[in-house]
C-alpha cells in the first residue's frame, strides 16, 4: 500500500504532478472557491472560469515571454481538446488555409497550377514528427509533403537517435511555396531533443514533451503546441500558441468552398484556430479543471522564479538540466552496462533513453524488476523501441532522480 | 462560504456530479488503487487504465443494452476528445467515407456525377442540430445538406420550440443517396426533446444532454454520441457508440486520395472512428480520469437498478420523469407567471425552458435574484435565447428539485 512519497515515477506521459497541486485539486473538485460547486461542475462561461483561463494564459506569457498584442507581432494562447495528435492535423488545415488565402488575394485564375507547388516541410527526427508528417500526407496528399531530413538515414542502425547536420537538409527551394516548416522539439519515444531550434518559413513546433523546460524564441515561430499532460498538467487540454500573423485580420484565410474546389480539406471547427481564438478558447465546453491545474503548475514555476525578468522559465531550466546531467553522468560512467540511444549532441533532457548491455532483454528485465522493488516506476521504454526510458519531467523531484542515479550505479556495479 | 449541501445547481452543462463520486475522485487524484500514483498521472496504457476503460464500457452496455459482438450487429463504444461539437464533424467525415467507399466498390468511372447526389439529411429542431447542419455544410458544401425540417418555420414566433409533424418532413427521396440522417435528441438551449426517435437511413443521434436518462433503441442507430459533461461525467471525453456496419471489415471506407479527388475532406485522425475503434480508444493519450468518473457514475446507476434485465437505465428514467413532471406541474399551475417555451408535446425532461410574465426582463431578474438567495443556482437561460432554464440532469437530487418547485410556487403567489 505505497504512499505517494514512496514512489518515484518516471513515466513518459501522463507525467507526475506536484503533490501540493493535486492536494488543492482534490479540494476544488468538491467546492471551488467557496461557490458550493465543484470545479468540473462549474460553467465554462462563469466568471470563475474566465478568471482561471486568464490566470493560466498570463502565467504562460510570463514564463515563455509570449508577446501580448493585438498587432501582427502578438501571439494568441489557445486551449483545445484532442491532444498533440489533434494538432498534427490542426496545423495542416490552418496553414494551408493561410497559404491558399494569401494566394487567392492576387490570383483568381490558374490556382490549380499554383497549388501544385504548395509544400509542407517536415523535419523527421523521431517517431512523433514522423507521425505528424504522415498525417499531413493523409490529409492533403503525399505530393505536398517534403521531408527535409529523415534522421533514420543518418545512422548506421537505421534508427532515430540523431539530428542530421543542417547542410544535409533539403528544404523546399522556393520559400514562397512553403506553407509550414515542422519540427518536434523533443522526441519523447527516441530521446532526441533539438539543442537549438531549426528555422524555416512558418515554423511550427511540437513541444508536447519539453514545454516549460527552457526558454523558447516564440517570435521565431508561427505556431507552437503541446499536450498538457507532461510538463504542464493533465490530459484533456492542448496548448497552442499562434502568431497573429496567421489569424484574421492579419491573415486572409481561404473560404471553405475554395479549399474544396482545390481538393484540399476543411478541418473540424473544434480544431479551427481562428474560431477558437475569436472565442477565447470557449467556442465549446472547455475542461476548465484541466486549465486550472495548468495554471497552478505555472504559478509554482513563477513563484520559484522571483526575478521578474522574462522569460521566467530559466529557473526550471536550471533544475531540468541539473537532473538530466546527473543521470547521463551515471550512464556514461558505466559504458559496459549502459548505452544511451541518441547521439551525445542531441540527448533529450526530458526522456533519457538507454539500453542495458546492448539491449540484452534479460538484463533489461532484471533492471526493471529491481527498479520496481525500490519504488522506481514507469521506466520501461516505448513499446515501439524497447529498452529503458527515464522521463525527467518538471514534477519529478530531484530526490527521485537521485534515487534513480543511485540505483543505476548499484545496478552497474553488480554487473 | 456555502457548502455543497447548501447549493442546488441547475446549470445546463457542465452539470452536477454525485458528491460521493467527487469524494472518491479527490482520493484517486493523489493515489489510485494504492499504486502510489494519482489517476491523472497514470499511463493510459497501464493495466489500471485498461481496467477502467473496460469497466466504463461494460457499464454503458448494460445501462443502454448496447449489442456486444464483432459481427455486423454489434456496436463499438468509443471515447474521444473534442466534445459534442467535435462529433458534429466526425460523423460527417466518417459517414461520407462510408458512402463513397460503398459507391466505389461498384463504380470506377463517373463517380463525380454520383457524388453530386450524395445527401446528408438534417432534422433541425433547435440550436444544436442547426449548428451540426452548418458544420456539415462548411465541410462538404451546402449542396449536399438537406434540411428535412426546420422547426422554426412551424411556429408563429419563428423560434425553436416544436417538432413539426412527420408528414411535413422532406427527407431525400432516394434512400441510397443518404449518407446520414441526423437529429439532436434533446435540444439543450431550446428545451425540446424528441418524445420518440425519428427514423431514416444511417440514423445519427446527438444525445449530449439526455444520455443515460431513458432507454434508447441503439439498434435503430448508425451512431449515437454525446459529450460526457452533463449526465455522464466531466468535460474531457465524448462518448460515441458506432455500429459495426460502419466500420471495417463490415464497411469499405474511401481511401484518402479518392476523397480528395472528389472534393471531399479528410478528417483529423483523432476523430477517425475506425482508427479510434481499432485502438480501443487508446490511439493517443486518453483522459483516463474522466473515463473513471463516467464509470463511477454508471456504476451508481447500475446499483440503483438491481434488476438485471436490460436496459438498466429505466430506474433513472423514472426519477428523471418524476422530477421534470413535478417542475412542469408547478409551471402549468401558474400560467399568468410562467410560460413554458416549447410546445407541450416536446417538452424536454432535461432542460426546462420558461419565461416569466411573457419575458419581462425585470421579473426574470427578480426571479434569478431570489433564486440565488435561496442557493438555487445556474438558472439563467442560454445567452442566445434568454429567459430561465432549469436543467434537471441525473445528478440533480430530488430534494433540489423540490426546493426549486417550492420557490416557483412562492414566486408565483407573490406576483
Ligand atoms: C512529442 C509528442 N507529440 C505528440 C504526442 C501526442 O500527444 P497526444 O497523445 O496527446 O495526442 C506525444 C505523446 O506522447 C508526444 O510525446
Ligand atoms: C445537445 C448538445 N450537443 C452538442 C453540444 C456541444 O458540446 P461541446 O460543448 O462538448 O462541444 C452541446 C453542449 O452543450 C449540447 O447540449
Amino acid at each position: 500500500m505505497p504512499d505517494r512519497s514512496e514512489i518515484a515515477y518516471f513515466g513518459a506521459g501522463p507525467a507526475p504532478l506536484p503533490t501540493p497541486v493535486l492536494e488543492e485539486a482534490s479540494q476544488v473538485l468538491l467546492n471551488y472557491n467557496n461557490t458550493g460547486i465543484g470545479l468540473t461542475e462549474l460553467s465554462h462561461r462563469s466568471p470563475e472560469a474566465n478568471a482561471i483561463l486568464s490566470h493560466t494564459q498570463t502565467g504562460l506569457r510570463r514564463l515563455l515571454d509570449i508577446p501580448d498584442s493585438d498587432g501582427p507581432d502578438g501571439y494568441q494562447i489557445l486551449f483545445l481538446q484532442g491532444g498533440g495528435s489533434g494538432q498534427f492535423s490542426a496545423v495542416v488545415y490552418h496553414l494551408i488555409s493561410v497559404w491558399i488565402g494569401e494566394l487567392a488575394k492576387t490570383k483568381q485564375q490558374g490556382l490549380d497550377a499554383e497549388v501544385a507547388k504548395m509544400r509542407l516541410d517536415y523535419l523527421v527526427t523521431g517517431s512523433w514528427s514522423l507521425k505528424a508528417s504522415q498525417e499531413a500526407a493523409r490529409l492533403i496528399g503525399p505530393e505536398h509533403v517534403n521531408i527535409v531530413t529523415d534522421a533514420r538515414k543518418a545512422r548506421d542502425d537505421g534508427k532515430f537517435g540523431s539530428i542530421p547536420s543542417r547542410d544535409t537538409w533539403k528544404p523546399t527551394p522556393h520559400k514562397d511555396d512553403v506553407a509550414l516548416t515542422y519540427y518536434c522539439d523533443n522526441e519523447t519515444v527516441d530521446g532526441v531533443e533539438f539543442p537549438t531550434a531549426p528555422s524555416g518559413p512558418n515554423l511550427v513546433a511540437d513541444m508536447s514533451s519539453n514545454f516549460l523546460s527552457r526558454p523558447v524564441d516564440v517570435r521565431a515561430h508561427a505556431a507552437i503546441f503541446g499536450g498538457a499532460q507532461k510538463n504542464v498538467g493533465t490530459t484533456g487540454i492542448t496548448i497552442a500558441i499562434i502568431s497573429n500573423r496567421l489569424l484574421p485580420p492579419h491573415a486572409t484565410l481561404a473560404e471553405p468552398q475554395l479549399l474544396r474546389k482545390l481538393h484540399l480539406p476543411n478541418g473540424p471547427i473544434v480544431l479551427d484556430y481562428p474560431t477558437i481564438s475569436k472565442n477565447n478558447s470557449l467556442y465549446n465546453t472547455l475542461p476548465i479543471f484541466d486549465v486550472w491545474i495548468a495554471g497552478q503548475v505555472m504559478q509554482r514555476l513563477l513563484d520559484q522564479s522571483p526575478d521578474t525578468n522574462t522569460p521566467r522559465i530559466t529557473a526550471q531550466q536550471a533544475t531540468s538540466n541539473h537532473k538530466s546531467t546527473l543521470l547521463y553522468g551515471v550512464l556514461d560512467t558505466y559504458p559496459e552496462t549502459y548505452t544511451v540511444v541518441p547521439d551525445a549532441s542531441v540527448r533529450s533532457r526530458m526522456n533519457l533513453c538507454f539500453r542495458i548491455r546492448g539491449g540484452d532483454s534479460a538484463a533489461e528485465q532484471a533492471f526493471l524488476k529491481g527498479a520496481t522493488q525500490r519504488g522506481l516506476l514507469g521506466l520501461k521504454g516505448h513499446r515501439s523501441v524497447g529498452g529503458i526510458r527515464a522521463s525527467n519531467y518538471n514534477a519529478v523531484p530531484v530526490e527521485a532522480v537521485e534515487k534513480l542515479a543511485k540505483y543505476l550505479t548499484d545496478f552497474a556495479r553488480e554487473q
